[in-house]
Formats: structure tokens, C-alpha cells, sequence
């Protein structure tokens, strides 16, 4: 993945929580950036989510310091001092004021923050460090996450060439709305802070928040948009402006490579599950009964198991409580038709369905018959893995 | 548990799904019982749910037909046929019509009801048999249930003795509302069905309609309180009569009891979890925040791990959108303070909470800090063997 002029990155040990591993990332955008961010609606959300929500409401930041291992959570007024502390100390790094730093921390609840291991890691920066790269800051901010996740894209804005690059961490706890614990993209692209929201925004619905692993919202879940400038493109004047065409595109692309990367590795995740509903009778119905069906822990068990038990996706989209006719309701998993007409149909052979079921990503499409909207989520099943790793996820 | 006048059973060996054991329950009721329902709130509901709406409607049945093993639902038009015809067959025995049967079927959606194999364990009923057990009745109607549950009340109206009995089935798919698949409840007592129906309602809401398993509805989910009149007690004139007092209390406990034993036998389960919220601003809002801490599956995960993650009540409570004041929240497990003002209680001593959490009975409170409502629910941990029995439930 490039690196995208004026995003500079420094990953560090700080021993917060992980030994011998990367677990503070401090990153410096050029003056002037322009920032968006969306947020986790717990109402106990973090230290650091309230605190990066004000930064956010100005449009404008110089730093992210994100950590690993601490989410800083539910730590009372010390955990407000706490995030002010480092925000002013990543600040004097920086160059900038506490206020233009953004804070996003990620790990256990109701521990306080060892404020003092990350200022002895800060400390450490040398001023004319090198950048680190996209892979050492997507390792840094990550937790149970398998793999480190990034994406990358090139576009013009007219004429002008502009990079986006992005990374994510997961990886449980994942539900809409938001989706992900941690994301961050970058552009070098000029975009004022209020289109860069909407921008964010119109991506964030079909990406970030479609995404579901165990219907546990984070009180963590940051998305923050950075663009820097530095790419020169004459700035755009609305969201609709024609010259934004391709980067609304590549954004929504990225956006959704990133949530697709994050929700494959659900903790214990074997298989990758795309849910689409049609012929609802409206977006948020289909949405709905979507998600209904992502999140049933009996539909998400069968798919571990190969099983193919149809019957638990008609129990998921009826206890949804969108609206349907039983008499047209069609049921298929991997393309193949198995419930249509309020019952099965006649000949189905369950072997099909059985062979598309031993995959790694499976498809299952319902149709309400009631009528033509419709919604996607993705998802992954639950295994015995998600057990070991939750009933143990502190020691 | 003692019998009930007026009540007769039969357990039958039918050969639905489950072979060598009881699958199929006729209970006949003395002529003029009252009958009052409720059942699943699901779009999809079963067959057999939607006939015995209409049965519950007229508030009169002679006959329950109850078989484990085939849900039959998403039948198709086969599925409504095949209740009528079972219906029929059951009446004929009763000496009632078709329309004064309820039918309750329980177990894997989607497939025909083997009708052949109920009408010849039908056709071997002795015209003279002996009722059977309490028992026996519960373990027919069991599917992936570990233990068979019934529990029973004797009290007075207006001087008169009546008995109450009940027997349900879990174990998996529990979640409100309903809250349990099937349960039977009978008294000897006369009431007329709309106070029947009015004192179902009352009750079900803290009991059946307060457990959760997985958050997962069936849509098979049907509660039947019957009374056969045979007490002799004079007829109550309203639900606020005073010689219902201690028949009201008594049908309560047994419902709450019955609800229990269903939610402890929770598929996989290995701790019984009660979950307070207090301090709501509604009942409704207590209950949406109990709720979403019972169903959280890295709650339930953290429970099964004997793991005292109290940040991940902190954030079950913070999804649920229910209000709260983060400067006065409380959260406490085993009546051990954790948490209070906003954070973590100074000197708190994990090793009181983690010796509570050895323990097969797990209480969570949590204080939201805005009123004086306040909701309980029952759940059960999230175990590896959940997914084991759930992974390949229909091999």
C-alpha cells in the first residue's frame, strides 16, 4: 500500500497490554487536514470516543494516537484526565494543539489507562523518525485480529491524481451501528471538512455498518476520514459535485474491502456468510430481517456445522417482525431455490446445498414478496473458537 | 404432581423423528373447559399456531394434540391441511370437532408432519386407558430438553380447592416474545376465557415472556392454560375478583417456576443467570436493557469462562439505547459493587466476584442511575456446547 503525502506514522511499543508487539500508533497530517469521523451510539461510549467526537465537530486535526489493549472505557473523570493528558503530549510531538489530536483506544473495559507507559513511548520518537508503514500501523492498533487489514485505492478529482489508503481492526464485538471497532482512512486529496462528513457517511451505511459479528456494539467503534490536501485538486464544491465522482466510488469500495476483511475475521470465524434480502417493503425492513438472519446465533451455528437447515433462516426473518407473505417468501442458500410458496420445493435436493455449505462463503438470499427493496449484510458463523476465545478474552 | 379433574393424558410413541420414546401427547379436557393462548409474535408462525389461534379465539377446546420432533411449519398448504386432518383425528377420539382441538408441534422447520405415523399411534388409544403421568406427558413433548419440567399449586377459590399443573419444553430458540416453546398449564378451577385469557396475559409477561436463551423466537412458541370447571368453585366475576387473589399469585409462581426450569435447561448451559436492571427511567426501557445484558453473547461467553468482564455489562447496557447517567451507573455481580459514578469502585477485589462466579447461579445488577423502574430476566451462559448441539441439530 503507498503511502499518502502528508500521513506520517509512527508505530511503538508501549507495553500496555501486549508485550513485544507494537501497540500505540501515532499518526501527523499535514496543516490544514480536513477530518470526519462516525461513531459508536453506546451511551457508554468511551473517554476517547467523547473526546474525538469534539475534535471532529471542528473539522480540522494534526494527530491520531490510537492504542491497543485499553479501551479506556467507563474509567470515570480519571479516564477523561487520562485522554486530555496524552492528547496534549501527542500534541507537543506534533507540533499542534491537544485539541486538533484525535484519541482512539481499543481493549479491555474498566481498566485505567497506563497513562505513563504510553508518555515513555511517546518519548522515545525521534524527530526525524521515517515513516513506518501501512502493515506496522494496521499490526499496532490491532487486538484478537488474525491478520492486519488495510486497502488502498488511486483515483482523479479533476485531473488531479489522489491516493486513499485505510486500515481496520476487529474483530469481535462487531455490529451496526458502528460496525467496526477501529477504522482510519487517509487521503491526500483537498476536501472541505463538511463534505468530507457526508462523504463518510454515505459510505459508512453499506459498508461499516452491514457488517455483523455477534450483534455486540463496541463502546469503542471510531471511523475517522482524513484528507490532507496535499494532492492539490481544486476542492470540491458540494458532495455531489461531478469532479468527486470516481473518490466517491473508490471510498465506498475501500470502505466496504475494509468491513469485508474485518467481519472475515470474526473471532472463530470458518466461514464468511452474505445474507441479501429482496422484495422488502422498504430499505430499513429489508435491513431488518438482514440482520435478523446475520445475527441468529441458531442460523450462525448450523453454517458452522455445514448443516443445512433452512428452517432456522424462515424462524430468523420472522422473528424480525418485517413484513411478509408466508404464501410468497422464497428461501435459497449458494443460488439454489429450497423454500418458495410458503413451503419447500417439491424435488429439492438437499445435496446441492449441502455442497455449497462445505465452502468457505456462503449465500443465502431471501425474498419477503412484499416488495422491491432490498439490503445485504455480511456476516461469519459461530464456532467453538468464539467461545474459547471470548470465555478467556482477559487472561 | 397430582392429576387434575377433568384432565386426561396419553403419551404415544408416534415415530415423528425420535425413535424408542414418547413423541406424541393427547390431553382431553372435560366438556365446557375454558381455554386461553398465547403464542408467537413470529411472521412465519406454524401451522399448528395458526389453527389453534382460532381454537384459543372461541375460548372453548376439548382436546390438545401435542408431538416433539416436526415443527411443521412453512408447510405450505400441506401443513394447514395436515393440522385439520390431525385435528379431526384427535376429535373423533375426544368425542369433539375438529375446531375444539388445539395442536402444538415442536422441532425441525420445513419438513412435512409425518401425518401416517400420528393417525396410527392415534388408532392404538384403548378407549378405556388410564391417564398418564405428569411425567410421561413432559418427557413426550421434550425435544433437546435434558430434564422433563412441570410444577404444580394447589390453592382455594372462595373456599373451594383447585389445582393448578403445568409441563413446558425448551430448551434452545427461547427468547421473548414468547419466551418458551410449548407449555401447558391446567386447574380444575371454573373461569370463564376472558378472565382466563386476561390472567394469562398478566402472568406471562414475567415469566415465559422474561427468559432468553439466544435471543432466537421460535415460530412455534405457544402457552395454553386450560380450566375444566370441575372444582365446583363459584365462577369469578371479573380478573380483580377477590377470591382470585391467591389463585392469580399461585398461577404466577408456577409459570415463573416453569420458566426457570425452561431457561436453566438452556441449550449448552452450565450457569442460570439473573439479570436486575434498576433505575430505569420505564419498565420498558429496565426490561430493553436486561434484555440486550442476557442476550449479549460476549456477556454470556465471559459467564461461561467464569471471567468477571464486567466492562461487557457496561457495554450490553450501552447498546440497549435504554437511558442512563454515566456519572451514576452501578453495576454489580454476586451483590458485589464493581462499578459506581462512572468507574471501577477504588479497591475493588476481584477475587470475591471471580469465587461468585464459580458458582451454577450468577446474579448481575445494574443500576441505570435516571428512575425508579426497574425489570428482571433469565438467562443461561453461552457455552461450547451450545454450539455443538446447534452446529448438526437435525443428524
Amino acid at each position: 500500500m503507498p503511502a499518502i503525502a502528508g500521513v506520517h506514522l509512527t508505530a511503538l511499543k508501549a507495553g500496555i497490554k501486549y508485550k513485544g508487539r507494537d501497540d500505540l500508533l501515532l499518526v501527523r497530517l499535514a496543516p490544514d487536514s480536513s477530518v470526519a469521523g462516525v461513531f459508536t451510539r453506546s451511551t457508554t461510549a468511551s473517554a476517547p470516543v467523547q473526546w474525538s467526537r469534539d475534535v471532529v465537530g471542528r473539522g480540522k486535526a494534526r494527530a491520531i494516537l490510537i492504542n491497543s489493549g485499553n479501551a479506556n472505557t467507563f474509567t470515570g473523570k480519571q479516564g477523561h484526565a487520562d485522554v486530555k493528558r496524552t492528547a496534549a503530549m501527542a500534541g507537543r510531538i506534533g507540533g499542534c494543539k491537544a485539541s486538533e489530536v484525535l484519541i482512539a483506544s481499543t481493549g479491555v473495559i474498566g481498566e485505567p489507562l497506563p497513562v505513563d507507559r504510553i508518555e515513555r513511548a511517546l518519548s522515545r520518537i525521534k524527530s526525524r523518525a521515517r515513516t513506518a508503514s501501512w502493515l506496522q500501523a494496521a499490526k499496532a492498533i490491532g487486538t484478537t485480529d488474525t491478520y492486519p487489514k488495510g486497502a488502498s485505492f488511486r483515483v482523479d478529482i479533476a485531473g488531479s491524481p489522489v491516493m486513499l489508503s485505510g486500515i481496520a481492526k476487529g474483530s469481535g464485538m462487531i455490529a451496526p451501528d458502528m460496525a467496526t471497532m477501529l477504522a482510519f482512512v487517509f487521503t491526500d486529496a483537498r476536501i472541505p471538512p463538511g463534505i468530507l462528513d457526508e462523504l463518510l457517511r454515505e459510505s459508512a451505511r453499506e459498508s461499516f455498518n452491514s457488517i455483523t459479528v455477534d450483534s455486540d456494539t463496541s463502546t469503542s467503534d471510531s471511523l475517522i476520514l482524513a484528507a490532507t490536501g496535499q494532492a492539490g485538486n481544486p476542492a470540491p464544491k458540494s458532495k455531489s459535485d461531478p469532479s468527486l465522482k470516481a473518490f466517491r466510488t473508490a471510498l465506498k469500495e475501500l470502505m466496504t474491502d475494509l468491513a469485508i476483511q474485518v467481519v472475515r475475521d470474526g473471532e472463530g470465524a470458518s466461514k464468511f456468510i452474505t445474507v441479501d434480502v429482496i422484495g422488502a417493503n422498504s430499505t430499513a425492513n429489508a435491513r431488518k430481517a438482514a440482520l435478523s438472519v446475520a445475527n441468529s446465533p441458531l442460523v450462525k451455528t448450523a453454517i458452522a456445522g455445514e448443516d443445512a437447515n433452512w428452517g432456522r433462516i424462515v424462524m430468523a426473518v420472522g422473528k424480525s417482525g418485517a413484513p411478509l407473505d408466508q404464501q410468497k417468501l422464497c428461501v435459497s442458500i449458494g443460488g439454489i431455490a429450497i423454500a418458495r410458496s410458503g413451503g419447500r420445493v417439491s424435488g429439492y435436493d438437499e445435496r446441492e446445498v449441502a455442497t455449497h455449505l462445505e465452502g468457505a462463503n456462503i449465500q443465502i438470499e431471501v425474498d419477503l414478496g412484499v416488495g422491491r427493496s432490498r439490503a445485504r449484510v455480511w456476516t461469519c458463523d459461530l464456532t467453538h473458537d468464539y467461545i474459547s476465545i471470548n470465555a478467556d478474552y482477559r487472561t
